[in-house]
Parts: structure tokens; sequence; C-alpha cells
């Protein structure tokens, strides 16, 4: 029975986390960190959680590092990155949702981010956590970066054509439509109800910090640098990103073929679905899952 | 042309009432208050807004009073009551938006707002302002409390019957359902939109401030002490609030009969519609207006 | 591992069976039926299903018959009377989700269904599928009738209580806040996504068929006759109910007591929690689980 | 005072049409039209309406006729065809909203709409009625034919560059978002509440009948034929569109330049606002008014 803790778990990702792993039948959690919850059951805090008897305690690096094996760090950017050098010196496993880790060029994370990296060897350490494009390298790691979301639907829309001599790579736009939980938990006027229900409105043209977590794996993908317009808009729901995504051939290439090649290169994974022709994907067929859907456009 | 100043215009009450006031072929909008948003021109914070090259400024009572005959107040209770005092003196007239001028007992306001009232005769002074009762009263009042969103759906639905002899006056429920504007537009976690999209729950059960003013304007429409039973729910939209309301009767009474007294009652008033048989009102269908549709149960 | 067929998938209830029985470790799905959607894979038309290879195949009885050992119905009431009929007879278990076998007495089912029941000699043996109340009769039944929505809700919100001397049982107020996919998949102008949409309405005001189901149960669980007041909303939001119960006491009995009572009550039940004092529940929070949440008034 | 019928008045075009024309001072409702709610009063259908004690009436086309100067067709395509014709023939002026008399050339309108155009004489005389482009022959045409909603949002956001040296006007991509009204107000199951909520999907993926609108306008406007690629999008939300469009710059070109040129070309434009840099609009910003607002990207 692996022994799991949750560092920074009162925000969505770590109460989605303990959903999942407190049904997992081959783990235990053992730990639920919390600065501003330390003392409150878990179970109170999330109405949903059963089978849970932890209270939130607070993040003592020290202590808590003797209560599990493996670490999910649901920390912000920062303050990730000395959390999960600490216990990697410890022997621990980590599972780093920030972005401290996703970036393996750290001048690149210096610019985005505009903080310095102080653990830049770590780096060529941490997989990159997209299991479909990095699985091997993720069982044998012991940092993984988990990917960022809107990245994730962006790059696994685009690895099984890019590189390939019938697109423009320079061409690429992502035009992303994302719930509302990922600009997180904590209170702020744009995320209230009334701001966000029944409006849709970009954010973050051509500066959101996905940026070069896309450009990144699309290059290691095609051979080549990468460079991509995306764009983010805030959609009046929970969960769930939809990218709409914009190539230019640079040569005539018939639908089926490119479906053909899609399907090829997702056969063998149970999380990805290549829809039949004819037929889109919409965020509700896999909210609450990790199945994602994809067509070719 | 009546000159209007808001005060504390940074909210949604301020907002909405500035698109009213805007489109309002006798008035004049001349000043606009926010602490928060001092300097800021008003159309670029509510983009909805037109015609109007207003900025916010702060509310500073000496000057401001000087530039308008009628204020309207979207100040938090407590702070409104001087602001209010202030005005009055200086011969203005005033429409609260808080709760500080709704209750005629000062007893009572401190009892559920846990704080004095420093200026308790002005307290005779103001007009409960729903006109549908008090009409002539705020036709002359200089002061005008602006009614809450819970008590004007319950005051409104229950007046035409209550003090009836065919109705227990004491067994009146009301169930509440309100969209979430009603919560205000500061950051708190709790009106997130993803805490509040796709769920209903009920608050502060039978401790809701709005509960003294429905019980004081059905005992002055019934002639008695009237206690009633109050549970506010929030609910997944933004505005609107429809309250279920259940009362016991004392005796058989013919659903036609209480039918012809609502429509009796209303039948003057512009505002209020009272629905046929069968229908049933819907929050949508007054989204934006102040208009109010009834039925008997 | 036992084999099940679900009759009539292609609903919300199909849906949302098919999701939970297809990551049953247990169970095995063998057949789905459809009229509407024959031929069409399962898969295809709900996006969010995997591991299903089945096609949407025409309800043809007696070959269905020979598929499976347990077999869900997802039919219209009426319809449902016979299927259930015709399975029993072959020896199948049946989870019959209609209305059809709830109802004790054939007549109050008549009345309130307006169509006479062929089969009333089975109403006997149909368990009512609530397993708090019903554990030991539906473990050795072959035909549970699965509880309406409402009612579920209502019946395990007051059975702790109901029948006690402190309360007045003809005094029961169920006011329900519901989801739209109650209103099932069938396309129907009142349930478009813009009727219903940052609106809330009551409906079928007194005359709601959940009503007699109520009362049924509280009945059995009083001991006495149970008329209750029962008024459904439509709430905009997928899934959830929520019901504010109301009842008059007729001895003062402390909070503390009554929540004694309640948790007292459900100590043992797995999917019923009764929240802490001070603690409402919220829709959201048992959303896509079988979990229900319970307070006192 | 002008004399108005409006022909087809039961959808959400009819709705919000009757929502503006019964408050506009110099103009009166005649006739509302409606097959389905033929006798029916329209304040019982649209319970927001107010001062209207007119029913819908069948569509007689002799008869109506008479009743009004100016009508208002709220008619599916086709049907529009001949009833803009008679009501022409009859010296009348009309406001189609269907996309009858939009494209100007019959031959493109009979691919896309897959019908004949019987009337394409008429087709010279309709005034295509985006006020911002086409105003002088507004005012003049007895024809006007109402804007698609995507194709107002595409052509307004393009109209200010395409045609312009900097400009590759063959790579237009226009990722538009909608709510849901634009789908009517027929009962169709894609469109009901839980389909749609929760969801944003793509769909009509290159073969949406506003792509030759779109592409008309933008031709006109910069003298060149040009083909656009538009997506569609599906929102969980009422009303209101947010175009994302990208074009590729044949010449680096400063962002203020651009913002410079749309702020020129919509100067005098009372309904169209051009945000400052820095600002991003939402759609909730214009629901409810025929405000726009654009920057560049």
């Amino acid at each position: 029975m692996l022994k799991i803790a949750v560092l920074g778990g009162s925000g969505y990702t770590g109460c989605e986390l303990l959903r999942l792993l407190l049904s997992h039948p081959n783990v235990k959690v053992t730990a639920v960190t919390s600065e501003r919850l330390a003392g409150k059951p878990v179970a109170d805090e999330f109405l949903h959680i059963r089978n849970c008897s932890l209270k939130f305690e607070p993040l003592k690096l020290k202590s808590v590092a003797k209560k599990a094996d493996l670490f999910f760090l649901c920390l912000p950017h920062k303050t990730s990155q000395e959390t999960v050098a600490y216990l990697h010196r410890a022997g621990k496993k980590v599972i780093d949702l920030s972005a401290d880790y996703r970036l393996k060029n750290s001048k690149t994370y210096e610019k985005w981010y505009n903080t310095p990296h102080s653990f830049s060897a770590l780096l060529k350490k941490a997989a990159y956590g997209l299991a479909e494009l990095h699985r091997e390298q993720i069982k044998e790691a012991s940092i993984v970066a988990n990917p960022g979301c809107y990245p994730m639907s962006a790059i696994l829309g685009l690895s099984p054509v890019i590189g390939k001599y019938f697109i423009d790579d320079q061409s690429v736009i992502i035009d992303s439509k994302s719930g509302t939980s990922g600009a997180g938990r904590s209170p702020a006027r744009p995320f209230l109800f009334c701001e966000v229900n029944e409006s849709v409105r970009a954010y973050a043209v051509s500066t959101h910090r996905h940026t070069p977590e896309i450009e990144q794996e699309l290059g290691f993908a095609s051979g080549k640098k990468v460079n991509v317009i995306f764009t983010p808009h805030l959609m009046p729901m929970d969960r769930g990103i939809l990218s709409t995504i914009y190539v230019r051939l640079k040569k005539k290439t018939a639908l089926s073929k490119v479906h053909k090649i899609y399907q090829d290169f997702y056969s063998n994974e149970p999380f990805v679905r290549v829809l039949a022709k004819g037929m889109y994907p919409s965020t509700k067929a896999v909210k609450g899952s990790n199945f994602l859907l994809t067509i070719q456009g």
C-alpha cells in the first residue's frame, strides 16, 4: 500500500486529487496540508469526500516527509521549487502540479515566471508527466512535473502531426476554451460567479505562461523549434478545456489520411479517443475523467 | 434635470443603478464614488455603460454633497448611517440602499446588525421604499430606505392576504431562492464561480437579517405582530428571487377568491402582475426589470 | 460475473447507469436497448463511455430476456408494467426505474398516473428500493422499484423523526429544488437551455406524481397516514436535489436532541452523512455520487 | 406613429424584438403572428412583456399586410422569400431576419441553403442591414436583410483592416463562441439544458451557412474575393458572441497603428466601442444591448 501525502490540499487540484486517491485500491493518503485550514477535518471542507478521517495540517516539511513515500504538490509555483528539492533529497517520489519543473530550460522559466530557478540541475531529472509522450521516463522518474491544463490539450492535439512534412510548423494557432476551476480557489473578483456566468472572454492574449510549455513539447515532438499563437478563453463552466487548433498545410492532404495518423498514434492509449469523422468532442463528455477526445479539423 | 450622485458605485447595485439612471431622460448623473476605483473611468469598469464620461471619485462628503440634489447610497450598512444623516442635514434627498434606515425600531436594528444606531430619530422620517405599500410617503420623504431583496418578494407576496381572517398569521414560511448578485461584488470564496455553479444550498437558516424587515412590514399590513420562518437559498444564477410562501388557512377558502384578492390588490400597480391560474412565475421573466410576478399557491 | 441488461438506455438514467455499471468489477453489461438509437454504438452516443463495444438494440423482450440475469428498466411508466411482469415470469431479477411498482396501492397508482395497473399482484412482491429503509427486503426481492428522485430526498430527510411524539405529522412541507436532468432527455421546449438557464420556477404545484410515493413511505415509517405539501422547483443546473423540509413541533425540542436522532438513525449508513451543526449541505457536494447529506432545520 | 407587425413572433428573435419595439416611443406594434400560438395572448407566452394586449394570430398574408407599414420577418429561411416578395409588392417596408436576402448572389444562396431562390431580382434591392457599413443604403431600402449573428461579429471585427496592404486577406481565421439562443426555440435534443450546460463544443466545422455571408461582406470591404476559415462553437450561456479573429501580417505593423485604424473607423459609431489596449471584451458587457466591443489582437 503506497503512502501518499498531498501538500497544498485546499484548492481545486487538491480536492480532485483526494477524490481520486481515496477511491484508489492500492494507495493510502496519510497527510493533507493547508496553512489556511490547518486543524479542520478534510471531510468538512470537501463534503463529497468520504472515508477520510484526516485533518489538514500545516506544511512542516521535516515531519511530513516521514509520513509518505509519494508526494503530490499542489503548491504555488516558486514555493514548489524548494519543496520538490527537499523531498527529492530525502529520497521521496514527487509529482509536482505546479509549473516549477515543467520547463527544461531554466532561462525560459525565469523569463516567463519572472523568478530565478534555484534547482536547475533537477530540471533534467524531472519527467514531463504526459504519459502518452513520456510513459517510460515517467515510470522511472523520481520527479514528475504534471503538465499544465492548456498544454495537455494542445500537445496531445498536435503531437501526431507536428513535424510531418505536410504541416507548416510555424503556423500553429491554438484557441482554447477553459472552465473556471483553472483559475484556482483563491478569492478574486474576476472569478466571482456573477463575473464569469453568462459570459466568455479572452485573457492573457499572447502572454499566457503555458505558451513555452506547449512550445517545448511540440519542439521535442517535431525536432524543430516551434512557436505557437495561443489564446486562452474563460468559460462559464466548472471544468474542461476545448482547444480548437489551426495549422496551415504545406501540401494538400486528405482528411482521411490525417485521421488515420491520429488513430494510429493513439491506438494503444486508454485515455485518448480519436472520434470518427463527423463527430465533434464536447468538454462534457470528458468531465470528471482523464479521458481526452480528439479530432482533426 | 435632476442631478444625481451614486455613492459606492463599484458594486452590483451601483452598476445596475447607473445603467438605469444613464438611460433616464430626466436625470443627470454628476458623481459616482468608489475608494477602490478612484480615478478610473466608470465606463472602463463597467463595459456596458455608455454615454458616461465620469470617473470614480473617492467619497469626500463635503465636496460631493454640492454636486447633486439626490443621492443614492450603495454603501455598507453602518457606514450608511452617518452619510445619510449628513446629507439629510445638508437638505439633500437620499435613497439608501443599505439596511440602515429600513427598520423603524432601533433596538431591532441593533440586535440584528450588532451595532448601535446613532441616528434613531431619523428612522421615523425615512420611508420604506416599497412603492406598492408606501407610495404617498415615498413621494414626500427626504430619506427613502430601499427594501432588501428578499423582503420585497416576501412582502409583496403576502401583503394582499396577511391579516385576513382566513389566514393564520403565525404560520408563514418563506422559502426563497436568490441569484448570486445579492452576495455583492467583494471577492469571497463561497461566491466564486466554481463554488456556486451547479449547486444550490440554504444559508443563514433562521438568522438572516432580512427577517425583521419582513416581519415589520407584514406587521404593518396585518395590524398584528407577525413572526415568519424565512429560509434563503443561494442559486446558480446571476439575478432574481423566487419566494415560495406557505401559509396555513384558518378556514377553507376557494382559490378563486384568493386569486381575486391578489388581482384587486395589485390592479393599478404597473410593476406587479398577478398571473392567471395555472401559470407559474419564473425569475427569468422579470430579470433586468422591476416587474414582479405573483400567484397564490 | 453478473450479466446485466439496460432496457431503455438512451436517456439520462440509462447513461448514468451505464457509467456506473461499466466500472463495476463484478458485473458485465450484455445489452442496452433503445428504439431510437438501434444499431448505434453506445460509445458514440455517450462519448464519456469507455470499454463498451455494445450497440443499442431494439427492445425485443423474448431475445433480450436470454441475455442477462438482472435487468434495469429505464422505460416510461406504463410500458414498464408489462416488461417487469414478463421478465419476472421468466425468472429474472428486475430493477425498475419507472414509477410502475413503487406504489403498493394500485388504486393510488391509477389515480395519480391515470392508467390502470394490470399487475397489481406483483406490487406486493416489489421492494421499494431505498436501502436505508428496506435493505433486507431488497436483498431478497426479485423486483425492486427504484425510488423517485424527489421522494428519496424527502423520505430520507424525514424518516428519522416522522412519527415521533414531538412532530406534527400533518404539517410536513417539502420545498424541493431539482436539477434539470430529472426532466429527461426527450426534446421539449420548457427544458431547452435558454428556457432553464438563469431561471428558477415552481411547477406541478400540489399535483406532482411523487407526492403519493412520499406519503406512502412516510406512512410506513410513522405508522399513520401522512399527507404532505410538496412543491418541486426547476433549477438551472444538471443534477442534484435539495429538499428544504418544514415540520411543526408539537412540543419544544432541543436542536441537539433532534440532531442526535438523525445521527443515530444513519450511524451505519455508508451513503448518508449527517452534517455537524452549522453546516449546510449543497447539491454540488453529492453530485455524481449516491451520497446524501442531511441536517435538521 | 409607425405601425409594425412581427411575423413569426414566437421564437427568441421575435421575443427580443417585441421587448425592444414595445418600449420604443415612436412605434406601435399592431400584429404578431405564430401558427403554434395562435389565439394566445403575447403577454402570456412572454411573461416579461408588458403593455401589450395583442394575441398571436396565424399568418394570413393578405389581411396582415393591411395592418402595418413595416414588417419584421422572423420566419424560417425559404418561407421568408415569398413573404418578403409579397409585402414588397404591396408597398411595405420589410426587415427580414432570415438568411433569404442576405446573399447578393442567388447561386451562392442556392448552394449553401440547398433551395432555389425564386426572387433573385429582389436581392439587388435588399440592403444588408449592418448600419456601420451600409447606413445610407439601409435608410432608403424597402427590404433590409438583417445580418446573421456570427457575421455581424466577424464583419465588424475585420472591416477596418481587411484589404489593407499589411494584411494577408487569405489567412483569416474566425473562431466564434456563441450563446445558445442562436439555435432557436424549437425543441431539439442537442439544445436541452443538460446537453449544453457545463460544456463547449465546435459544430458545423467548415460548413456553417454564415460563411458565405462573411465572405461577401469582407469581399465588398476589401475589393477582393476573400475566403475565411470559420469555426462556430456552442457555449453554455444564453446570449452573446465572442469572435476571436486571427490574421497573418504581410508586413510587421505596430499594434498602436492598428489600434488607431480601429478607433478612427468606428469613431462616430454609437454602438461600437474600441477598447483601450490591455482591455478585453466579454460577452456579458454587451448582453441585452446592441453594443459591440472590439479590439485588435
